[in-house]
């Protein structure tokens, strides 16, 4: 496959080099050349801007169907509601749902989504099919939910497109033995754990009560941090805790749009722990609290919040915002073949249409600051072409 | 003209009643019936939804080449670059930048922008060859800014479209001399006035240091506040203040996005404007601060600053936003025949395509926290087609 003479290309590379008029080829599931005037037939893109395809690194597309029921309400109203239509969906319907997020994400330029949701198996079967690249996992809170791990491990062994991680819901659903557990399966298995932390005060007030320690603290007192280790939102942590991510090489996935929608009122301290070297994606939650799932929404907001709540402009540059939804991405998710567009790595790339979005002074400012998911136009996963000109190929 | 079997349309009326498969017939300029089933040749709305055009409160398209060219930088550097640039503009510049400025609010959904640069008059004349409705001024800081405003009242007398304001910079750089003289054109020729203030918390220290008041009490104390005053921004303001805007029914321009990116740091107190029956209209202020047009961007980061800020998901509630960016919008420039969709309102519309937002369980949820310009297909702007299918019908 061969897309030629691109307008730009945003390569994410170690310079953060932005390449104009070149051509890329791909081979298999791989960049294989990428310069000027490559002959053959493929994908016109002039007019174009091809950058690395978005990793989203915390959705649960299983809830789809539930856009748009529970708005505006104070967090705990929210989780009644919220919770109680989750109980009322079949296996079918979250099928269905899973299938209209990845179809989602795909039109708003995510290559990579990390999808936490009942039926873990039955849902790699969805990624496979619309070629979508993903991590799964089953959101477990008691025991018996981790009766799905190995067949999930058997079940992703031969796939290019995707991988299970273990997922704990968090320390005010999960006993320490379940934790524990957690934290074993992915020392034993090699697997990414996740588990969703330090994202209410109350979760942090609640967890000091019972354990004497703050959220942070306690994983890392029970061994549950780690460099396999996601943390989702870790949105009141403080300096020491940032220190224990950082020494644990844990790394964070940070959600703005879900934390600002839901009034938690924090904000991750996202500055500091970039500073202190520790690895932190984008992530858009659900729809039930974002309501979308469009990337570039995320990009634009990270650094909004961050130049707002640091009273500092500068704190937060686009090209920033812009390697946590790539390099960030991949690297949180334990892969170092995504996120950049290099001779030698797997072809996640997609095109931005740069119509409306002119004029040029600033590439990468206009892709954060103007574009939304609808100017994306082609996305190819591990190779393959699974939107072009906006239509979906696999569907 | 007939827009027919409408999938939706948010009337924004006093019930904010939203129709299911109606059609809307326009005569002239105006609404002169909303039912089902009109009969005859019309836009087919069947997988739209038609709602008012939104209104845009501030803006300075002349900038509109400048985007991108200084982002993530302390205000006062970004203050000092981009003042360079501007004076670089040649009047022809800024005429096409008003024109291109224009072209990106019809294409995201903006049916009525005040926009604020030099050269007044002549911008006039590219509104008008778009079909724009536009309030337009020159921004004054020195006496003989004022010597374009007689022949704006004059050159606005015939039109539809356009209306003139007098518009004050700021506190800082208009003197106590400048602010009541352009009080008193305002109010001889019934004129709406705006100023940008308290902006910064600097402006208002300065303000403080220099007249012994902070920024809303200067203004009230020389009469300059009042019910053809427009306050943007407002963001650095107390109780106090807050009680003089409502008891002298100024209305104020919120620029959540503009606010954020330039890390002013505060939060506008719109909850409680709102609460003391302040008129709040939403702007994006310019391409250089936000960095695009896109009123559905605000909508969005309307609701997620302020729930994030008063730690209160039901602060904000996404009928609010939609409410400030069309009804409010209207008020907010001394307008009361747009912003609604209601038999005799002028006809000011767009249409939003359904496509990809789905499942429908509200609404006008799917179009604050879901839509983006992207997804407007036309636009009617007094009456008229200015943007088909995505296509510009008057350039």
């Amino acid at each position: 496959m061969l897309l030629k003479d691109c307008s730009f290309i945003i390569t994410q590379d170690d310079k953060r080099r932005i390449l104009k008029d070149y051509s890329i080829r791909i081979e298999g599931n791989h960049i294989v050349e990428i310069a000027k005037g490559i002959k053959g037939k493929g994908i016109d893109c002039r007019g174009k801007i091809v950058m690395p395809g978005l990793i989203n690194t915390h959705a649960h597309l299983g809830m789809h169907s539930l856009r748009g029921i529970c708005d505006d309400e104070t967090l705990f109203n929210w989780l009644d509601i919220v919770n109680r239509e989750e109980e009322k969906l079949s296996m079918n319907q979250i099928l269905r749902n899973t299938e209209e997020g990845i179809i989602e994400c795909i039109r708003n330029g995510t290559t990579c989504v990390y999808d936490s949701y009942k039926f873990a198996p039955e849902r790699i079967k969805v990624f496979e099919r619309l070629g979508m690249r993903g991590f799964v996992s089953s959101t477990v809170t008691k025991p018996h939910h981790l009766a799905h791990v190995d067949r999930l491990i058997h079940d992703t062994k031969k796939s290019q497109l995707v991988k299970p991680i273990v997922a704990a819901h968090s320390p005010y659903r999960c006993s320490k033995e379940i934790l524990e557990s957690i934290r074993d399966i992915s020392r034993e298995h090699n697997l990414m754990r996740r588990i969703h932390i330090a994202e209410t005060e109350k979760e942090v007030r609640d967890t000091k009560k019972e354990t004497g320690m703050t959220s942070i603290r306690y994983l890392d007192k029970i061994g549950f941090l780690g460099k396999r280790t996601i943390l989702v939102h870790s949105t009141f942590v403080d300096d020491y805790e940032i220190g224990l991510i950082a020494k644990n090489r844990s790394s964070v996935s940070h959600n703005p749009i879900s934390n600002m929608k839901l009034g938690s009122g924090g904000v991750a301290p996202v500055v500091k722990m970039l500073g202190r070297g520790i690895t932190v994606g984008l992530g858009t939650d659900s729809v039930v609290s974002n309501n979308d799932l469009d990337m570039f929404e995320e990009l634009k907001i990270t650094c909004l919040l961050h130049k707002h709540h640091n009273k500092d402009p500068k704190c937060m540059t686009y090209q920033t915002a812009m390697d946590m939804a790539t390099l960030h991405g991949a690297k949180c998710l334990g892969l170092s073949d995504i996120g950049q567009i290099k001779k030698g790595m797997k072809a996640d790339l997609i095109t931005v249409n740069m119509e409306g979005l002119g004029p040029w002074n600033s590439v990468v400012s206009n892709l954060v600051y103007c574009a939304n998911g609808n100017c994306v136009r082609d996305s190819i996963i591990d190779g393959r072409l699974v939107m072009q000109d906006r239509v979906l190929q696999k569907i």
